[in-house]
């Protein structure tokens, strides 16, 4: 039960590879994935993996808290909170229970473009997931009993993850500045005055509108095959009956930004000052052409991990930064954000850090990148594409991803063409456009005094 | 067919005395008023002025642009343009032609919380002008042909005042960035993408939601008398239906904001660079006890004309500054904006103005204000009370802009009685409260390289 705000990058760092989770599979060595719709409108993908007696349930929904209306933030992931309780046929935990009694895992996760619920059981233990997980969508108890106490955990889970956290609190207030229009410049967890009042209206409202089989996509990745998913499915999610159409998602856009802005905090509670700097850029959604593949590749010869240029300047070169790092968050059904970020190590300051990292932003603008540093790039990427793949649930997640921001399996699959086809110039052309310094947000984390 | 963006700002500039507009009356000095709503909801007040034999008509709408919904900015302003288009019974341009020929003058103006529209003419045409006004509230023509031509005015317009100005431009995004919640944050004039979207549906469903007498307040300043007015604006207002009742005007609240912002803008058409620093401080409306009040004052001692701190300090001793000046935006529904601001002059550059007017603040929020200065700021204050009593549009307009905020008759009439009590104490903490460094944005204007 966890808010992504940054879903690629917590999976990226986590698993030490970074763009990993949030970008396509390398198609060559992809499994045969199957695609199909139910008769409510539920999409269903299958990917096989038969290396292991485990098969990973992944139910996704095409909404997340850039879907809230104004003034209801943190409903999307107080909401996914909610699906733990009780429904009408099963007690509240029971679903829980059952997993762990099957000695098999969960969670659930909220991002700013969807909501997501998983498990991971032995095969034979999918039609009782599947159950389970259908039963949910439509018969979830949302009495003012349920409501009140779960409130209170999300205020909870707000006060320590951010309200206790400067780099939190810092992150929020630069989004807020990143954005001036759209909603991804409100928290995923949302703004604490706005969860306090959320109630039982909100959520029935919210249920209501967005939980049912047609905003919905299931992925199943494992040890198992399509038609039998499809029997499951059909005898579970498909007795769900469809929900209203939804209107197209369409959310305000950002207006062209003139400015150069800064964000700062100083907080006794810093331990090491960090530095990072943001561009609203396009999505793989909103991007034209080969503009989204461009900036991935951009963010990995830039700072994509410890061959990058950042790093091998700033932490092993000069050893002025004890971190570096580009990263883009690539998958998002809108405009989106590029960043680069570091941490001074030793005598070097902020701006020292800030500096570099300038600097090599603008070599890449004047100079562009080379054939052979592009081509190490991209088998970079594409090795981290096939350790992702290597994860079960990390392949469920870039097509649940993908799925709900607007792409397609096709485009999965064409994702490595797409990536090989990008230029030194495609990259040197994305750095001028996009990491403009006239439109950038730099946000600062400083220790008091 | 003004676009106030902040309406007491400008009008107190041109009128080359501060906080006249935004501040209401000494009651001592002011008239009888009468108030007094029609069957249909319409709200009237009637401000008798006999020294010239001119009248005053305004309609005041309890719609601005932070009514607007989210992707659509700009309605509420292009929504004004169209009502100078043709009725069901005038044809494009008959009222203001009216007007002209009876010698008259007119205007309208769209702000964050409400839209005016106002007539200046001798007693005689009221009537006239009543009959207008009330027919264009229901029977206005909103085709295509309208729409379409009159988008490309307004897009004409931003581009004049906005695009080519870069300190409307910086401007902008200083309140995208103070604002991280709250409408307030988005040009009343609308983001030009935003406009160039809007449509005949947009306007139909504008003009049907707010335009209505339940959702308005006639303001009638000068040479008339209540009963007569009443009679009026029976026959004329009277006859137009009630609308639907509207939900309370609730937006987005903002979150406690944590971290000092900065925004910048470097261009070339920048002459004199400028700085000013703004915060979000509680409203006429929204404030508790007496921190409006506080916070007039503050802005009155620190920066309300040359008797004040600031001015004295910058431009008159040290010389370091062509203007300065502080700002409180005192009329709004919701939580508003104090500012400070200055441009640097000769040798002084924009950082030795910004440390000079936060040592001003600084000074205040350590020691205080002096007994003898606040009276000296309480009279100033009052004084140009008077002088904005003595225009009567002055009167009508703070009468109007206090009655769609939120605000009462009785809150104006013991507005001279709630800042009389105001002590140096309350003006220390509103400094020391609101003033804060750390929650401050500051914006940059600079001329290229």
């Amino acid at each position: 039960m966890d808010v992504i705000r940054d879903f690629s990058l917590r999976a990226a760092l986590a698993a030490g590879l970074l763009a990993a989770a949030s970008a396509p599979l390398h198609a060559e060595d992809a499994p045969q994935i199957d695609s199909f719709s139910l008769d409510n409108g539920l999409q269903v993908v299958v990917i096989p993996d038969r290396r292991a007696p485990i098969v990973t349930h992944m139910l996704w929904y095409k909404v997340g808290s850039a879907d809230e209306d104004p003034g209801k933030s943190g409903i999307a992931h107080f909401f996914e909170h909610l699906m733990f309780k009780g429904t009408a046929n099963h007690g509240p935990g029971e679903f829980s229970a059952r997993v762990a009694e099957v000695g098999g895992r969960e969670n659930a996760f909220t991002s700013y473009d969807y909501t997501a619920y998983y498990q991971q059981v032995a095969p034979q233990v999918l039609p009782d997931m599947m159950a389970f997980e259908a039963d949910r969508m439509t018969n979830l108890v949302l009495t003012e009993e349920v409501i009140a106490p779960e409130r209170d955990v999300i205020i909870e889970e707000r006060n320590s993850r951010v309200e206790n956290d400067p780099g939190s609190l810092l992150s929020e207030e630069v989004s807020a500045t990143l954005y001036q229009n759209h909603p991804y410049r409100i928290p995923v967890i949302g703004w604490m005055h706005e969860i306090e009042k959320l109630n039982r209206d909100d959520a029935i409202d919210f249920y209501r509108r967005y939980y049912a089989p047609n905003n919905a996509v299931l992925v199943v990745a494992g040890d198992v095959d399509a038609a039998s998913v499809r029997e499951l499915a059909e005898a579970t999610y498909g007795k769900v009956p469809r929900g209203p159409d939804l209107p197209p998602r369409v959310r305000p856009t950002e207006p062209e930004q003139n400015t150069r802005r800064t964000v700062t905090l100083v907080d006794e509670r810093v331990g090491v000052p960090s530095f990072s700097k943001r561009w609203v850029v396009p999505s793989y959604t909103t991007g034209e052409g080969r503009e989204a593949e461009a900036l991935d590749l951009l963010a990995e010869v830039l700072g994509g991990g410890v061959r990058s240029r950042i790093y091998q300047e700033l932490v092993v070169r000069r050893g002025i930064a004890s971190s570096a790092m580009a990263y883009y968050q690539s998958t998002a059904l809108d405009d989106t954000m590029f960043m680069v970020m570091g941490s001074p190590r030793g005598e070097a300051t902020i701006a020292d850090v800030e500096k570099a990292i300038d600097a090599e932003i603008a070599k890449i603008a004047t100079d562009g990148v080379g054939e052979e540093e592009l081509e190490k790039a991209k088998k970079r990427f594409v090795r981290s594409m096939i350790f992702a793949r290597d994860e079960q649930d990390g392949m469920a997640r870039i097509y649940g991803s993908t799925l709900t921001t607007g792409g397609t399996v096709e485009d999965i699959a064409g994702w490595p063409e797409r990536i090989r086809a990008v230029t030194a110039g495609d990259v040197k052309a994305a750095a001028v456009r996009w990491l403009d310094e006239r439109r950038a947000v730099a946000g600062y984390l400083l220790p008091k005094e």
